[in-house]
């Protein structure tokens, strides 16, 4: 951990670069070094790109060759990579036209019949496949090298946290573990399958109706669960099973039902136990994993008895939220929108760690849902910049200010950016924001037919931008978790169309459309929306029609906009807004005795004409 | 072809269903009928589908089993496809939630172990490898069926068709046959391909520049090529190459150089040829196949040389039209609108056939490009109708009046829709009209950034309808050929994302909401549009921007918008559209001296406020 803060913009340490080469120059001709699989926060002991390259964004895949080493990151981290790595690394632009993918890369780079390293506990099933297969298409292959090669070399590499498990009771779940283990093993039944293999660690922490604090930002915690028709593994670090709370909730002593009995085993033997398992396997039987599943653990079920699915039925449930965790995810969104209202009436005074304390003043606080992004100026053009040491502005009144927060509240997870000026913004300033704004809006308001898919709706948000000859280079929104993960799956809106199972209700996504202009300043909205039924005049098919509604309450700067660029019913829908915000954050604010957060928030929701 | 067209909303012949159970009853338990892999519209010996169910538009797939008889199409043909099919077949409407894949239908039909039987000189190598897999999974099998069990009881099955071919000069193609085979070879080097097999029928008449009329509509021929680095091997019915013209063209006599000889074969002997070029490869040759090719031929070629893409060299090129080809389309486009003017000037005399007569009069006109869909009120919501005897409508005075036209000209290949109501429209007839005119304008005027895949801008041709929650459950535009196909790969702008390459200068699509009230009336807007550079006023990343020059310039009748419900851009539009329809198309009805279609195109195109 002290190694990912120290001095990310410095060189990542030529002495283990060159330690990793010699390591695996006997060996292959290429290692590779994908992020984690089915995670985006990973613990430090997982931190191995960020080691071996410097580069500590979410997304991000290195690869090194005896002559190369080169790392692949998309849009929102071009600028941060750059600073972040030393002249040993290439950065590899996904997204540009000529940036290769990294399968032609190697291809390109390597001498004929090579061999290419890779963890295979780190590399997703589906992505072993697409990259074995296209090295084998040119000669060379994928071989699994058991002992990752940057763990031999990396010293004093962190343990895997093993911290405290917290239940959680029905009224923020509203639907107990046991209740969802059935529907799950209705959904196996309907489709004829035995066994199901949960790997990714909210689906876990959601089934379970448990928490934990492994991952920073994520509560959740290092596990595998297994379900049987009649059997439930769960594979966990045992030390953590003492606390009689958690014993009890989940009945590990006196089971109600046996099909409901949880078999607890340690987190390393899931393997043997999976092994074990699809020994005994009837040739009927049929085994669930999710295609983003490690490799290791997905080739240990026989080919013919897997069955892959790029989501499971614990993604797809915990996608649509229920009414309780509606209702949280409303509370936690109030909460958040008093600390940021409060913190915006205070800023002119700078008290940026204030914030954290004010969060942590509301009720149920438990923690950020991922680090604060605050910048002014030049740095708000870094897409997911974090204030560090050397690169640490301080505010003027001249300059653009994007802050984007979010917090871990125990009845929901919140995600907001606000993009804010103390001066005078410049009128290219006020113009991108407007443009920004009117992607924000597009979204929002648009009115959908029930299953449409979230990439449809991405052009939307950029129509404005482009229309100038403008865009941004991230995706417009992302699914957030009810108290687990601020990104989650399967929906999102993005022009990327993998990964987007259509919208319902009951879903949560981010609207978040940007503009970041190098070197200058950096623009970002962001609230989180709900998706709800809409009932326009018609009801074409009677398929139904959705919409979104804000479930973040933070007034948008009027100062920013040029509002005589807006339509009138993107006028309409800003006073709708900050009517609301007005209503239901002022009474809590009222409510909580904050004045002066009070007035800021009454004079920034004036309407406009 | 008689029996196509005969009586299509009449049984398929119980006779000839039951003989075809007989025939598969003993060796499988389902037999598969798909399109004809790489072709929209077929020769009349390959419309096993019709024949079996009835039903002739342009996508669908039966399969019948020993119990059941089933046919999957998409939301344009479900109208059509229940009154052509009888009750014997069971309509899949596909795109609908509640509808079964044809795999999980399959799988829920079938005995175990059971053998679904397919022709695989009509499979795609691509459907078959997935629907294989997915029978698999459930323990089943696919296999082939080489003598098509539809043939078997198809007794008056027509001659596959061998019609004379046309040679096109550079003043029409931009580029001469040789140079596109220097091209394409070009890229076999850069790839490492040694060679190239060219299955699709447009991509072999675009590489040769030459042309044919065996396909109704799209002036192809039924033939193959297979390009080596230093031969070309051509397949075609030999009688067709006695023209002492196209020996001439190709060269057949005296070739320029060795490396551009063509070898010219039977058609049937593609299989051994192939089979041959394959036996002598070496380790390291690698051929090029369409993964749409039919499965018989893909799997001659041994698994490890083969590279099944997804977009042939061809294609690709063939997408992007250089200033040759668009000249021959801009031309062509105001040949059509002349007729068009002329038609519409004439309409209320309910002179419908003469549109025909119109534009054959021309210069350069060869055909059709597509049949005709001319309907009024209720047959306007079968979103594919052709006039048949039974339900042909008189025109009136109080109905809408849809006409969908386009035409192959030598320069080029038309298709436009317009909707006109000679007599009052309804307030919901104009609404609907003013919803599809708005998104049609909407993608038109669209600027986007370079690289855009044609999905994403579906959506801004669906807002305005969505937001009164109204849809229309077809694509928006598809690409179109240059005196080629009117339907062609690889872009087009739909809400499915497969066959959908980045948009660039150069290529054409067409731009077509509509709105389809079954039993009641049908809207469509079509034009064909350009792809063109846009200069707006920023330039993010140097990346450059796109937008859409229409090609088609008849005028979009007024009567029918409620222009109040117009935003001031989109009356801009139509009144800039309109201006530059009556310039272009004006002046050359003026040049033509048809004075009763110039006065109607002046009274059409006024300008609104």
């Amino acid at each position: 951990k002290d190694h990912r803060r120290a001095a990310p913009a410095a060189s990542p340490g030529d002495e283990e670069l060159r330690g990793a080469k010699v390591a695996f120059k006997m060996l292959i001709s290429a290692f590779l070094c994908p992020g984690v699989s089915q995670s985006e926060y990973i613990a430090p002991c997982d931190c191995r790109r960020e080691f071996i390259c410097g580069f500590n964004g979410s997304a991000g895949t290195a690869i090194v060759t005896e002559q190369y080493a080169a790392m692949w990151t998309d849009g929102r981290y071009f600028l941060q990579a750059s600073q972040q790595m030393d002249n040993n690394w290439t950065l590899m632009k996904m997204g540009l036209k000529e940036t290769p993918s990294q399968e032609d890369w190697l291809i390109s780079v390597l001498p004929e019949n090579s061999k290419v390293g890779v963890d295979p506990w780190i590399i997703a099933a589906d992505q072993w496949k697409n990259m074995s297969k296209a090295l084998a298409s040119a000669g060379h292959s994928l071989v699994a090298v058991q002992d990752n090669l940057i763990d031999a070399v990396w010293t004093d590499r962190p343990k895997r946290p093993s911290t405290q498990l917290r239940t959680l009771g029905l009224e923020y779940t509203g639907l107990s573990w046991q209740d969802k283990i059935t529907s799950l093993r209705a959904k196996m039944t309907e489709r004829k399958i035995s066994w199901f293999v949960a790997t990714a660690l909210d689906e876990i922490a959601w089934l379970f109706n448990l928490r934990g604090a492994d991952i920073e930002y994520n509560p959740v915690f290092f596990a595998y669960t297994i379900v049987g028709m009649n059997t439930i593994r769960f594979f966990v670090d045992l030390k953590r099973l003492s606390d009689p709370i958690l014993r009890d909730h989940l009945q590990l002593d006196s089971p109600s039902k046996p099909e409901l009995s949880i078999q607890t085993f340690p987190y390393e033997s899931v393997y043997t136990e999976l092994q074990a398992i699809c020994a005994a396997l009837g040739p009927k039987d049929k085994v669930w994993i999710c295609d983003k599943a490690s490799c290791s653990l997905t080739q240990v079920i026989p080919k013919a008895q897997r069955t892959p699915i790029p989501y499971t039925p614990l993604c797809l449930a915990k996608a649509v939220k229920n009414a309780s965790e509606i209702q949280g995810m409303k509370m936690a969104h109030i909460k958040d929108a008093v600390a940021l209202c409060e913190l915006f009436a205070w800023l002119e005074k700078e008290v940026f760690s204030f914030l954290f304390f004010l969060k942590s003043q509301q009720k149920g606080f438990v923690g950020l849902s991922f680090p604060t992004i605050s910048s002014v100026g030049p740095n708000g053009a870094i897409i997911h910049y974090r204030p560090l040491p050397e690169t640490n502005r301080t505010l003027t009144m001249n300059e653009v200010y994007l802050i984007d927060s979010g917090a871990q509240y125990v009845d929901g997870t919140t995600d907001v950016t606000r993009t804010i000026h103390f001066g005078t913004p410049s009128a290219f300033e006020k113009e991108c924001f407007t443009y920004v704004l009117k992607g924000h809006i597009a979204v929002s308001a648009a009115v959908f037919p029930n299953g449409t898919k979230g990439h449809l709706l991405d052009s939307f948000a950029r129509a404005a931008l482009w229309e100038s000859g403008l865009d941004y280079l991230h995706g417009t929104g992302h699914g957030v978790g009810c108290f687990l993960n601020v990104h989650e799956g399967p929906c999102g809106i993005s022009y990327k169309t993998f990964a987007d199972e259509p919208l319902e209700a009951g879903m949560i996504v981010s609207d978040e459309p940007g503009y970041y202009e190098d070197g200058s300043f950096g623009i970002r909205l962001e609230n989180v929306v709900l998706v709800v039924p809409a009932k326009p005049k018609y009801n074409y098919r009677n398929r139904g029609s959705l919409t979104f509604e804000p479930l973040t309450l933070v007034p948008i700067q009027v100062k920013m906009m040029n509002t005589e660029q807006l339509t009138q019913k993107e006028r309409d829908w800003v006073n709708e807004y900050h009517r609301k915000c007005q209503e239901v954050v002022g009474a809590e604010l009222e409510r909580q005795g904050r004045k002066e957060a009070l007035e800021w928030l009454v004079r920034e929701t004036q309407p406009i004409i």
